[in-house]
């Protein structure tokens, strides 16, 4: 039992997702907060609230930038969020006269919220596609064994028999659901933050409304009604949207650990597992994991709705509580979608001939 | 502390919501249980499934039927569930030979979970029309005291100065955008559930879906792709949505708890509580229930998720988990409601009018 | 899916447990309250802190003294707890001129906090009864079937043979330990609470010592080194103890439902529920509901931990969330254990005379 | 918001702390496993289960052994455990004759819970002497500013004026009963697992005792009556410790936010973070770490307890599900401790000297 789940050497390869990890790196967020700046710095040139030479060394001081993350790492330690340090070292970089016009109007908030959407639109991206071959998979089981039987059971007893189409119907269609689920919540998720100091913009005063749009098309978002500093809504509802897929995937990972039970072998599986104590054994490891991972996931779904009471214009301690968790129900999800693929996959027969 | 926060005489008036507590009576349930039955008679009975005269003795027979719960209980103890003792007694009060039609092709399930979903349909609208109260409560401070100001405070020090209109925006709008959320949800929410002993509608055969389609239609619900047994994502976006209401309810309530501190007392309420040791007190209580049925909501949420690991056509155990879960969320979500329109009503000022 | 699981028509006899939900009634609330009003009167009588006449009056007063519920209900919901009205009331049934002795250098939360701990140390002595009922049956278990064999299972596949004893000695371990933990929890759970209203018992000066040690005497509690307004930890302990006790019955429940499998077929079970559907059924409903009551508690606990932030020096908001959990969780490990017993009670084979 | 938030470039310093997580690295895992097995070869072959040689073997050939992490990493995605392939690892490295009397009679489980043992006996050595200092810190403050006043606040209104000294003590002492809950945890927590494939210990017969005691005394643990595979108690039970540990502090943290409110001005902090928009403010930062480290483990607590549902005789889906989350709540802990430390360090002063 070493440390973090996800990235560790040793079980990362069962628990993470390198793909989904890929998207909480440092370096991708440092890389978002600094695209922010740079994009910033244009639509307010645009807007003349900075000078366009200022937009431009900006631009130009921060093409290649590579800042020092064990300096911001120290100050984060102290100012409980890594901008105030990124900015000064931005600041550098850039040199006087234009440095002081970096960052203009905006808040550390709206870097680092901007900056988690622009990679959680990356994850949304990766997960469907992981759907999708899940379904696939699917799919093929239905085509090749769908005509089996299998006895459907409730209350963990035998109730009728069914087809085997039956089952991978139930198992199927929730993940479909998921993915229009998503559509549906995109819009309102992929959404930049910009509020500055207190949420109101207002530094920009009239000119908030065209930076906003120029700022959020510059960086491939959508502009939301208002500021949701702190209305973490969305992200409540995201995480949620997270749940319910391992939710769906953890429901075929029991079904499937189920099925294969000695004596009950509804299900072949290849790519099982060994023991140390047991060489005989076939675990069904990847179909035990995606329990695990729907369980990991629902029970960090309760933190993230108290991050909900998130007070006056801006909760630290709420707002925290978010980074300790949803990135980690990100990865969470990445490793869900891609062991149900790699165990359906595996899947070398379902279901009899006759029952 | 006594039993239970909902019902209860003390802390009712409190935490509960008459209203909402009215569609988880037993006798709402047992009363749309026997609304499935004579409903499904009636459509069973158009497709020829069963004899039309069976469909009007049911109907007849059922007709102010007043089930012996005491019996049911005592069979509930046994069973699991409600149903198999609730289909005897209709039964037996339809008489034979029509009684034996009665439930034809359905399971408890199809009777527990389609209730469930009449009376939210109905909670959803209660809720609604609260949230719109507590929006109009809003526009009405906006309106009074919208130009004052205060201090806009992030990490609990004061910020910079805004207005109580920027404070009232960051409320209000989210309670508009849960109302356009649960629009979303209520198509996927608001279903028959019909799957009959394994889901598969065995005994419908090709009459399964017309049957299914005039059943929702009698029960003034939509048809859903395929029967949701064991998909509860449904059910768990709902809850996500209401702790979500009450995750932004609970922002309100903390930060009016923050306002009205002796100090900063930059709001005044009306309707405060008393003190049994300290005659001079005002507390915020309603403002702090907001706050602790947030908390309540976020803390269930987990336990909806957890359910979501249905294993094989019907968990006993994942299903259950959700009667204990499910409705306290909705009567949560209602006294919350109940109690913000009330705190809001009883706000006689917010701000200065100068800093 | 009516309201409340525990004391509900329909869900009570299986969810619930009507010794334990006794202890939550309203009744048995407002009696501690009474009780603890009527020794504190002669404790700081004792002390000459009140006259002598005052207690007796007291207690005279309050012999048989029967409260308005409706009318401490009404107050609750404006004052946010039941004491202010309830101490009104006595006042009236006592009369002056000593009525205003009644409740001196007391506070509302001494009242409600000492209530919950007389009658959880009524519980505690329910759960080990039941604890041991449910050992017991283990034992008969293990005489009448211990030297059977069954098939060890890891990760769901068959590992190797092993006796009856041997699960069934990992069923009944942990029991015995729990209730060797609560004689360790009790000393610091059964405690007064008294602080009066800021918690430093400031009206009693040098009498506070002598008045909480009678008063705990009286009340038949311990003395806690401080009062414990803000310091919930032992709550939060007892807690997580029925939670530990409900996931070791919920192992039980699980490994039972796993054994009653059709095609396993290694426990009989007598008292199994019936189906509407298939009249053929053996349901294990009382081993589910184990895991449905272990997967409630595990729920619930995240939101007593949370209720142990309580800021300053009484949290109205975290307080009130205890409110809404501890009880229920009290209830459902009753619940658990009466159920647990039952199922035990019904078993009629294990294992097989050879594998 | 990048990935992990302990071990992390930029929230490491924030919400991790370097000591705890040194416990839980690969290294001191891989570590304590290779122990566990120079150990039990010794204790085997003291008992005649496997030559002396073999033991002399077995310690010499691990002595410096330096396990090829990434091929464990590999083996653990398809094993689910690390295990199986670190023995296959230690057996090249011990070579023939000798290679295959490793392991004798043990299990994975036995390795991984028994390091996850040893590992959690320095973490508490850790906690508890941070919580000595967080006591020396609180000794410190009431020293210096016992005797001044702050006004005691109860449901977030003024109540009556107390003396720092009493704000302090009701933080302190919950710090020093926590130790004393260690204490009585201790000899049920740091105990030695070890039970074979399947918890009976089978290949070892009437030599496990003796075995399991010599094996305890080797690794400097507690031996337990019986093995604890599937009764997960003292470690929801721990994970419970380190929950209120964090609640306690996340109380204080709480309530020195509060106190630092600008217009309330309690508490004079030094060490206080900044702001990238309002370089003025004086964020109070460490105090806001620890109600979200609070809230992470109340989140995180829930998931230990269901994974008290641990079916058969292992359970690889609650097993896994442990290890995602007591490693973390672990290092929260120890952030916690060490940020309430830094915090009360921080402390300039506290209260007025009149009110």
């Amino acid at each position: 039992m070493s440390f973090t789940p996800f990235n560790a050497p040793l079980l990362g390869g069962l628990l993470g997702d390198p793909k989904a990890v890929a998207f909480f790196s440092v370096k991708a967020d440092l890389d978002c907060m600094i695209r922010f700046e740079v994009a910033l710095a244009k639509a307010e040139a645009a807007q003349g609230l900075i000078p366009a030479e200022a937009a431009q060394a900006i631009a130009k001081g921060l093409e290649g930038f590579d800042p020092d993350v064990r300096a911001i790492g120290a100050a984060t330690a102290r100012d409980g969020l890594a901008v105030p340090e990124l900015v000064r070292q931005m600041r550098a970089a850039i040199g006087e006269p234009h440095a002081a016009h970096l960052h203009f109007g905006s808040t550390s908030q709206d870097l680092i919220d901007t900056s988690l959407v622009i990679r959680i639109k990356g994850l949304c991206g990766l997960l469907e596609s992981r759907l999708l071959q899940a379904e696939s998979e699917l799919e093929r089981l239905e085509r090749a064994f769908g005509g089996n039987f299998l006895m459907a059971r409730t209350r963990m007893q035998a109730a009728i028999p069914v087809t085997v189409a039956d089952r991978i119907a139930a198992w199927r269609q929730p993940l479909a659901e998921h993915r229009s689920r998503l559509s549906e919540l995109k819009p309102r998720l992929l959404c930049l933050q910009f509020g500055g100091a207190a949420g109101t913009l207002d530094k920009l005063a009239d000119k908030a409304e065209p930076v906003a749009e120029e700022l959020a098309n510059l960086l491939g978002l959508n502009v939301p009604a208002r500021n949701w500093h702190t209305d973490r809504s969305a992200i409540a509802e995201f995480a949620n949207w997270l749940s319910t897929v391992t939710g769906s995937l953890g429901k075929i990972g029991q079904d499937v650990a189920l099925m294969a039970q000695n004596g009950i072998d509804e299900i072949a599986l290849s790519g099982t597992g060994g023991s140390s104590a047991m060489p005989h054994k076939q675990n069904p490891v990847l179909a035990e994991t995606l329990v695990t991972l729907a369980r990991f996931n629902a029970t960090q779904l309760a933190g993230m709705h108290h991050a909900l009471v998130h007070e006056q214009e801006r909760s630290g301690a709420a707002w925290t509580l978010e980074w300790m968790l949803l990135p980690q129900m990100c990865v969470a999800t990445g490793a869900a979608t891609r062991n149900a693929v790699a165990l359906l996959h595996g899947v070398t027969g379902v279901g009899r001939q006759a029952l």
